[in-house]
């Protein structure tokens, strides 16, 4: 039996093409060999998500990766946060997986307690928050700041592995962690160095994205349209394009 | 000692604009006597916020409203699930108050134990998750969503005062609820009628928020700048206009 | 349109007056003109309030203060802990705010973490269990304790702010607090020093009940009288004046 | 070996003597023959506990029962709510133990969900605010109050049955209920009946705390004196009797 | 790029043979073609797994397929409950997925609220405990028990079908769950018949846990060793064959 | 009146027979003159119990211990951890008592926080657990691993006595624990030494079962046989001797 093609769409959150190709890499290594996968970036939105006003103003343009696409048969929204998750479920059926929720089901089948090593301190806030979301805080150790910025953790992977290493070390002797969930799609391909270093499972999100993404295809399982997750109501929305308008969707 | 006027700007999450009519005729007749309201909607953004998407196509255009800004000394948030408000403390000092949080905490002033009655069905899972944010889940009776439309609360105001009796009644007598919340900015006027029908107190959200702001106003504070609400990062922000760049911000 | 004039009695929980001189001055230099402030302080009860025990001898003596009563419009008790509040809701259908409540919900509105000073290490558990019974826990960065009593909170008020601007550094350092509350009435009038010397907002949990009371004044509502909180029932209540029996309560 | 005679005080949180007498014979059929028990009741307070006012008049003559006391082993409050237990823990280094924590305690180790059946329908919240303070919230399926007064529960026995055989039932077959706790301690001797009724464990909170008493002061234990239980400073404490002062405590 | 084989070995925590192959029918169908399922049953243990007795006894034959084992990469323990999984982690560094974590991890990407439907009414405590373990109470709309026995759902799939359609209908109505978890690895199968006649997602567990072990092994991750999974401290073990000792573990 | 024998089995769950002996003079030195104490091991299982893998393969014998007893009028689980407790109760309408649970019920009635303080590192997530399932996480100030292996305690019991002053110390200073938990069997023996070196409460908790033992015999209780501990299914067991099948057992 040969596998169907699974197509899946990785969204960038951010509007930094390098970090896109990083992100790429990274999915690319690690997919099924019938999968497919196509990463893009909003055409609007800020360079990198590091603050509430950043992710609010991405979210626009990463959910028009998902109502002009037609092909794919699943999305990853690939910034640490998921950010506009509910929304990418309501307007598509299409399994919709977030880094960050992909992530934390890892770490949970891997170790008891992990920690969630990540970028900027003042983030600390948005990654508990995300952490509570998917209701896993009794398992989380720690989240380790850093004085890494978004594009830091591109542009200088040395330094970037440095801190990282720092990060984690703190979260294992310290709080306990016994996995390290890498809170950035941005540190993505630094996995394999860290967890040499560190001596414990070392997560990159968008990998495990791809897989809970490849899974949901696999099954054939569609986002429940039942309530919560129903198609937008159709209505004017102001100064949007006009593919925003919930009547306009493909389904 | 008279008074120094306070001027609080009410931002409808909604572009529909009678609601924002509604909003200011409910907010002008609690104010006191020294404040002054303004009630603005998006320029950007859904007619009604009915579902996770509806919120965060409207969150820009919220926010655009407290980046221009130039004389307010406090903003309320009009749009029960308080969108954004992060983001809005981030990017701006004045105290910025949610007319969801706003009304929790006059209920929990008033009433052991009180539900929030609303709009659509689908829109349970965001109530919830706003109640949980507040930290107040457990003083919660229930959440009563109904067969209303944001808009219908606007139109048919005596049709609304049925189902939200009706709604209400259920909440006392089923699940306990010693107060109401009344979860739509759209219900704004109703809570009086209400509260006769019901014969507990009912909360009308966007007055609990005027008084919010006043009081924030009144005592001098400002939002912490510490680290979570800093002023956003610098950096390309894609697709949106020049004021929206963290470099452009009044301060 | 002129504001009626609204009264708010101050209940000062402990019996040492200069704390009720100080509770007095500092509401009065925050409430808005048409509100009158009275603050008293119960006829029985412990001179300071500094353990469970001290806490439930102040209590009929607080509660007296709100029977006794026939012209206020709210009631504020003004001990960081909300001694009684509930039965103050009993005996009363008008609003009673606490100052550790109010002080939360101004903490909340200004940051994402915040955490409270107080008195003497022995109090921590009943702190802990004030900010448990509001449901915000979880936003409660930490509880810093610290070897002034109540009384010296009073009588030396430099080194009160020297001890104070240790502990807040300490809870913004260590613990991520991006507030600060003080968890004791005594402290009122330090929240400006404090707030220079440590570059946060810190709260004045006195002003913040007073603002929350007049608010509830101002939005004309009242307890909610459904279960909870209904009128105690009537009975024989030996040892006690004749006004604490509930068939002699004005109502 | 003889066992040393173990005098447990048992303190009725109300002043209706025919309860005193009712709770000391339940304490007396349970008891072991080492034992002695004293039943008493407070000289002030109200005659039934019913609202949260009633159980704060209740405290101060509740904690004079143990300040007096001079040759007590262990003391146990017989009121369901455990009033004021924590600062009967701090005036004396004995054993104290309620009879809702003791009566949780007993039915977590016979069910693995449990019901609290109780009186009036207003001290809902009372009762779930004290199984949340032992922490057991997760194991209760339910409380379901009734239409009984505390007094009731005295005068008419084959009605209390009545009443709380149907809402024992209804926890049983609604809510999932595999024991019932009786919260009030006029409901103690109709435990044996009710449980033949039932067909599940039918906890007497009276009952329980003699035993946890009991084990108390045969595993040689005192309350912790480390912070929290300390004993109480010295001051002046306004219109109380010279025994309520600190520093005429027996320790 | 050709895949490597991933070997997984499911363990039937239940000792009948008819459930064995059920499960590998469900597991074979969503492989991926890379993937070879073994599917296995203890050589000890319960013929069903209905109580926590049952559960613990099939324990010491589900690790012992385990510690048997020499060529498998991963492991799924397919009964719902996951019997023993912390053990199996401890045993072997190679993955080992628990068939309820899985399904509720699939669960949480497609429908904000869900159901488990499952066997018998006495499982209750053990499947919301299942449910706590994973951190996902907050999203679990109810747990709907029937009178369906495991053997049950192996021996009369059409009644069973009726029985889970019935519940499950119960579930989504009544409850607010938007998908429907089947609590059983006896009901693997009858998803996509229940799809249909229930209009939400029904995810069978064994499927869900294939996928979350093919994800693991793709990820090239192993369970952490660094503290509670470590290998179990070499010590006798009375009454165990020579296996079980952990000096004769392969590593 | 003289009180009937009560029989008490308690059950080591490690099979080390040195333990058995120092958990039984514990247990004779506090129980009632009219309680007989038997204390027994496992015929399987490890030497002691220190990891997940050791707990589940203890309790198939430790259930033996209940299944094959014909004249005990109740159990005691004498781990830290309280291993297969829930089976315990199903299998057997007498009282079963866990020491992990009994302690911590006891600790709860003395201070306001406590900390369990217990053998290797490793365990702690266990311990976590265990005091998670009872509920009272929230007045755990710490749980403080040792370097200690089980058999450690029993072998060197001033080298035992010095660690776990150490780490009761840390917990009482750096944790706030106002009381101390002994958190495994072996430990029995050494509370009061360690109380006089620590001055705050330390509990035994193979003690603290004994009297919650006696107290749940002397009220005459037995377990809740409604729903989650019913007797177990008839079935088929494979691979155990023929009285752990269910129609064998003694009711």
């Amino acid at each position: 039996m040969s596998l169907p093609i699974c197509r899946i769409k990785i969204i960038n959150g951010n509007t930094c093409q390098p970090m896109t190709i990083n992100i790429n890499t990274s999915a690319q290594s690690v997919k099924f060999s019938n999968t497919e996968i196509v990463t893009v970036q909003p055409q609007t939105g800020p360079e990198s998500i590091e603050s509430f006003y950043d992710e609010y103003l991405a979210i626009p343009g990463i959910l028009e990766q998902i109502i002009l696409d037609t092909d794919s048969d699943a999305f990853v929204l690939a910034c640490w946060g998921d950010p506009g998750i509910e929304a990418a479920r309501e307007i598509t059926a299409k399994p919709v997986v977030g880094i960050a929720e992909a992530s934390l089901y890892v770490a949970n089948m891997l170790a008891a307690k992990w920690s969630v090593v990540t970028t900027l301190h003042r983030v600390r806030d948005m990654v508990e928050k995300t952490v509570e979301k998917t209701g896993l805080t009794a398992r989380c150790a720690s989240v380790r700041t850093t004085r890494l910025s978004v594009l830091d953790t591109e542009q200088d992977r040395t330094a970037t592995l440095d801190v990282l290493t720092e990060a984690g070390n703190l979260a294992i002797r310290e709080d306990g962690a016994e996995a390290i969930c890498l809170g950035c799609a941005g540190m993505s391909g630094l996995e394999q160095q860290l967890e040499q270093r560190l001596g414990v499972p070392v997560i990159d999100a968008v990998a495990a994205a791809v897989k809970m993404a490849e899974s949901l295809v696999s099954l054939d399982k569609t986002t429940s349209k039942r309530l919560t997750y129903r198609l937008p109501e159709r209505k004017e929305i102001k100064g949007y394009a006009s593919h925003y308008q919930a009547e306009n969707f493909c389904r």
